[in-house]
């Protein structure tokens, strides 16, 4: 008699747009009972309803795609609940995280809509200083609600104590990571002459590469019960992929057409955002161009003509090639580090290989 | 033979300072641990720093210590590090919501210092406009890290699954009612003409009788393992005391002495806070008298000179004396719900009611 061994189900593929439409059934579910939940209380709706056409005015939502893939990676253990509450708890947490950074940034808008503190300052019919100093205010704690939302629906996807135990210390570091990000960012902003390409880096490394690639990855493996050995082969993929994320992301804050990136074609630019375009760019001008560069930068009434100068001498420098050539260096990176990466089933790997090609070659 | 059944140990008097004590030790060590965490970081070590002169101010530390108040009450079941924890975690949750108001109403002081966004204005050292614009950043995310490590803080007390199961969704609940109140703060704020004494009560009820009495001996109650019965007899004694400290903190705010309560004596009136105080003054006042007022309440330039006047106006309607006795019944009203709780013990009523003495009979 010949035994048959029962053979492993064949792990699916990871569907990446199903990911991401259960994470918006679950976020819209939730803001919707919370709206509801307040309609006794108008005011709480005001800023509840402010957050629901934030997180409907669009996203990636690459975070919460991404802590689906880890689960899946890390064997999908445990209720499938959980999981898709945790990864929408990370697009919450992402809706203060740019709620806040625009009002730090005093940006007018964002995917195409006005930023929260400009709505809501436009409710206001006041003087333009009482109804600046009213978004401002609304927005921060628009931006507050998000993040405490953001606890409340994990919670309710009712993680099991070791589950809870297993994420919480990874997503308190996450925060803490991110935040320091965003001040690193805040030093170095409005200061183009400070950023030098280590510091913009840096910048890079705490604000993208660990809190949109890495965490997400390990959270989701974390709450499938992932050891310390696959956590580390996520990070071998999703520092340098990152890096190169966000590389990609200044490249079109400066060269991308509006109407693809939803961002306006000068704020970068306005801003003296410190990247690394910008830290190489100065490092390669002549000291006339650094002249020339000084004066534009951070000019908040910077022209359109003025933009395609420093767009202009921004190529000359042969910075926007040497970034492009950064890009591709950590894409392929990330790639190798799949092919040693201990464990990773073959739909694991092709899902990240998609996700990387996502990450690095877009327009928007 | 005679048998002697063990009689339980009494109950110690719940020793109020060393709560106090004990919740600084917490707090201190775990911000230490934190900057020293973060000294390969400089820059978190700036946020990290503030954070901590912040606490160093002072602040009655009122919250911890209903906490561990309502902990004995509810039996004082369970570790008493998740204890203590879950306190020291209120007063940096406290810190969050303090940062975040100072920059949402401008304020230049707090506790006698500078705010934490003048404080990082000062350091900046760049043009005015941009001096502002990184000091507010700077301290929004100050206050949002006073936020995150609220969280981590509780995490590390290391408190049990169904302890954890007890008081997230009470955090969750606290959290989104305070952020409310500030809301409806927000929208009264600087329109005196708007405040009627019920929207006045609202802000109250939000901000302060749930958010610094109620949550917090509920939290610790619950944490202890209490029932409903408990936490319903803990509400009929905290919201009305919760009134009656908010409005003896208005009162203070206009008629208190700087140097005893360490705010500065004008800035209720120069905002337009649109406190009950208020709301009666207007009631109760003359056309003229109102006309007068709202020329004076929320004008930035407030002299001391017009600050008297409109301190006259105030006791000359009789809004002063009526807001006393406001505090007056409510303050009665807490003490006998003590009379009525089940199963509340000496050494909890005793606790409560100087508590009740502390909270209403103040100068600071």
């Amino acid at each position: 008699m010949t035994l048959i061994s029962p053979t492993p189900a064949p792990v699916p593929a990871l569907d990446l747009p199903r990911f991401k439409a259960a994470v918006e059934e679950v976020l819209s579910g939730f803001l919707l009972d919370r709206t509801h939940h307040a309609t006794h209380e108008p005011d709480l709706s005001s800023l509840a309803l402010a957050l629901q056409q934030f997180l409907a005015a669009g996203g990636k939502r690459i975070r919460p795609t991404l802590t689906l893939v880890g689960w899946h990676i890390g064997g999908a253990h445990g209720s499938h609940r959980a999981a898709l509450h945790l990864a929408a708890s990370l697009e919450l947490f992402h809706a203060f995280a740019l709620i806040h950074d625009d009002v730090m940034d005093s940006s007018d808008t964002r995917r195409g809509q006005p930023t929260v503190h400009r709505a809501f300052a436009q409710q206001h019919g006041g003087t333009p200083q009482a109804a600046d100093q009213y978004g401002e205010g609304a927005a921060i704690l628009t931006g507050d609600l998000a993040l405490i939302w953001s606890d409340q629906l994990l919670h309710q996807g009712n993680p099991t104590p070791q589950q809870l135990a297993a994420v919480l210390p990874l997503i308190d570091d996450m925060r803490t990571e991110v935040t320091l990000g965003q001040y690193l960012d805040l030093t170095l902003t409005g200061n183009p002459t400070r950023a030098d390409v280590a510091s913009a880096l840096r910048v890079i490394r705490y604000k993208t590469a660990k809190y949109t690639i890495e965490r997400p990855l390990h959270l989701g493996a974390a709450l499938a019960g992932a050891g310390q050995h696959l956590l580390q082969a996520l990070s071998a993929y999703a520092l340098p992929l990152g890096e190169a994320f966000q590389l990609r992301d200044d490249l079109l804050g400066v060269f991308g057409t509006p109407a693809t990136t939803g961002k306006p074609a000068l704020d970068d630019l306005r801003e003296g955002k410190a990247t690394v375009l910008i830290a190489l760019t100065l490092n390669r001008a002549s000291p006339r161009q650094r002249d020339q560069l000084h004066r534009l930068l951070g000019c908040p009434t910077l022209t359109e003509d003025q933009a395609r100068t420093a767009r202009h001498l921004i190529t000359s420098t042969g910075a926007r090639d040497l970034v492009e050539d950064m890009i591709n260096e950590r894409y392929h990176q990330a790639l190798t580090s799949l092919e040693e990466a201990p464990g990773l089933s073959t739909a694991g790997a092709d899902a990240l290989r998609l996700l990387a090609d996502q990450a690095v070659k877009r327009s928007a």
